[in-house]
């Protein structure tokens, strides 16, 4: 047990230190290594597989709602990055700069793209040329670089690795719908596949994309009550389609501009799984991207039949689910804390007393329960565990959520919340920016997540200015 | 048909002009598209979903040789590349370099990735330990840039996308053990997936990759005779380990650098496809990676009933194949052509007369064969028939290799096969550098493929020096 416990050590407490506690789970579940490139992390097998299991289910409801992917070049020449007036503003500084190819010095800098909305315009201005054409529904999956002065793993990286969908439509209403269809695929996949719940709504003029006409956003909050913007939709209008000259011909037989989308999640994702699920004992994944759902350890493998056993269950089980049996030399003790630690959402426990009595033990990485149960209909068992597992942890953060989500009706409850209780703040604002920039200031931080679908009247005035209040907005501080 | 010949018109013969014929199907099946980006191309969604075949279908033999799957940064600092002498001097010359991050210039200029040997080895240096450690067994997908003067869509263009596997070994044997069995692997790969036979041997010193002790290389042959370079596998030795000061602890208790490969596989292969199979109205795809297997082409579809059985039949189908059933206003004729020049394997034609008779029309696209087939049963006879199309066209693209290779004793009959036979050449070489590069003058461009595993005994002199043979090797031109 000595490994065992020199292990569990190793962490510090979440309610101690949240920032080092994240830090530690990070590099001690082995998802990533730090690297010798500034801001730039190296995202290891346990890490990546993660990041492969959300590709794979993101990608299946892409497809199924008639998305095609698609890979545009890393490298945007600065004269198009320039072609979108505040587009270009909210990237050129974060961006970073190719000015050499081969041994000689470029013409022309290249940006390394940190989004792709000017790529994708360039591309959609040569093959978008009737209605018939429309709408085109592409994604991209690929990695992207803002230059970030101070990084952490997977939440603020130089370089990190994502997903952008962009589309073009025949009519506005279709690019609104598009938007909001993808805000609930993201919503979705959150929900069914991370077991996270989040605030949904519109971003205010202040926290929209670059360029955007409108930004939806999903704002899942963390345990410690931040929140952290997990995924975004804009609706563009025909902003860009007009600075990139992009027409068809339309069913009226005269040009026009397409109306344009597009939407993106990342790596992030991962931070928020950590932040959201995990405890002092290291990682708790939910079963859907578990790269391991089930580890089975032998117990007292010395024992005749043991490993024998061990093997057969693996066998049964090897087909339904993502199983891993470590028949490794190290101690049970030891793997108990290594896969907790990875958080693997369930243990199989076999050994000698079990097999006499046709029974496992599993033991659930939530909640730490024991539960013995037959060997008999085993998959079943587990099939049903395994839901259990995601529905609970969906059910605690949604619980944890509701209860730091606080209201205020005056500007000194807003602060007083502001500072001694973190979570959401559901406060009334007038629509001006400088009330979001005032409150910025005095809490140090808390900005406007969104405005959310269904708004509640909590009073007729701006919680900040006093001046008639026009929306419900979610304020809270952010990663 | 007025649209039905105006596009097969639009393609350049193969035997007129083999490079616009490239070209031509390039742009016409809608793989790619040009951008501004000097050197960088767009995929586009038919020619992506080709590459996500590919890549599924190799992932999974990665993962069944016991491959986990990482994610590197993309940039190296410009002193980390250097750090292996050979490596840097193969490498430099066609780096693209960033040198302005955010608003400032970088005090170490950062290369975009033309390979990741360095970038890997870094991490080997932080996470190997003991013997206990290893073997590690990586792979990552991502793209790559390498500068280029000349590009040609998927051929050479300064950015594409890889594979790139590097793993680390306990010895020497180990290494070279895993050095071969990915070469297997890609040559299983392109023989039961891509449907092409391939050389496969070592390079030459002179060929081989900068930084390695010994190149393997795949080596398939174009219609045309000429050889494109299917893919790599190095063995490193511990050159690398040393250079990273990678060490580990060893069963004997003792230090030890570990023995390293690396192995990779891009986005040529899609060149490869087209240069093996298409013909003149189009792309001709293997099955198992043909983005759509089965067309689905109501006829005379106005009739009542025609298009209902149709979508019985793609209802019945679409489980089993990848399917598309195109019931647009387009004219049969047009759909022809159109699927043919997206080189789909099989066309279903349906109309009322095959309704009535409760049989179908299968036409293949590799033969133009135009079967009629019984409903009954069809599942199991376009199975049946995309297993026939692979192999009639692997064995078809191994009779042109065999065909375009000739072998020559003398240094006369060499330069005259040279000049007016394309294909490869077998003839015996000393072992001098000299040599290779006095017949790559000599000839205009060709240079030594590989030396094969199992080498004939053709005379017993170098053909271009008359020295003591030391190898047969095959020789050719490259794309």
């Amino acid at each position: 047990m000595a490994d065992n416990k020199k292990m569990v050590e190793a962490i510090t407490s979440r309610d101690v230190d949240f920032a080092q506690w994240y830090t530690d789970i990070v590099k001690k579940a082995e998802l990533v290594d730090y690297s010798n490139v500034k801001g730039c992390m190296v995202i290891r097998p346990y890490g990546y597989a993660i990041w492969e299991n959300m590709q794979a289910d993101m990608d299946r409801r892409f497809k199924e709602t008639g998305h095609e992917n698609v890979y545009m070049p890393m490298f945007i020449p600065e004269s198009l990055l320039q072609k979108e007036k505040d587009h270009v503003e909210g990237f050129a500084p974060e961006c970073a700069w190719v000015t050499v190819g081969g041994s000689e010095k470029l013409a022309e800098r290249l940006c390394v793209r940190p989004t792709s909305e000017t790529l994708f315009c360039e591309h959609y201005s040569h093959i978008i040329n009737t209605y018939r054409d429309l709408p085109k529904l592409y994604n991209q999956w690929c990695s992207v670089v803002r230059w970030e002065k101070t990084t952490r793993p997977f939440l603020r990286t130089s370089e990190f690795l994502w997903q952008e969908g962009h589309t073009m439509h025949e009519t506005a209403e279709e690019a609104m719908e598009e938007t909001l269809k993808m805000l609930k695929v993201y919503t979705d996949f959150y929900k069914e596949t991370l077991a996270i719940p989040a605030v949904v709504g519109k971003k205010t003029e202040k926290e929209k994309f670059a360029g955007a006409e409108i930004t939806y956003t999903i704002e899942p909050m963390m345990h410690n009550g931040v929140a952290l913007q997990g995924g975004t939709s804009h609706y563009f209008g025909d902003g860009f389609s007009k600075n990139f000259d992009i027409t068809f011909t339309g069913r009226d037989n005269k040009l026009h501009y397409p109306h344009q989308t597009s939407w993106g999640t990342s790596t992030r994702m991962i931070g928020a799984l950590i932040m959201v699920h995990s405890d002092d004992d290291g990682l708790v994944l939910p079963p859907k991207i578990a790269p391991i759902q089930v580890v089975i350890v032998p117990v007292a493998s010395h024992k005749e039949g043991v490993l024998e056993k061990a093997g057969e269950l693996y066998n049964e089980l090897k087909d339904k689910f993502r199983v891993k049996l470590d028949d490794s030399d190290q101690s049970p003790g030891w793997k108990f804390a290594q896969y907790e630690m990875k958080g693997v959402p369930l243990r199989l426990e076999i050994g000698p007393k079990d097999i006499e009595k046709n029974q496992c033990v599993l033991v659930r990485r939530d909640t730490r329960e024991k539960l013995f149960v037959s060997l008999d209909n085993l998959d079943q068992t587990i099939e049903k565990l395994l839901v259990e597992i995601h529905d609970d942890m969906y059910n605690r953060a949604l619980k944890n959520t509701e209860e730091k989500t606080h209201t205020a009706t005056t500007y000194d409850e807003f602060l007083d919340i502001a500072k001694n209780k973190p979570g959401f703040i559901k406060a009334m604002w007038c629509g001006d920016t400088e009330c979001e920039n005032k409150i910025k200031e005095d809490t140090v931080g808390v900005k406007s997540r969104c405005i959310p679908f269904e708004e509640e009247h909590l009073s007729d005035t701006c919680v900040c200015c006093g001046k008639k209040a026009k929306h419900m907005v979610y304020w809270g501080k952010q990663y």
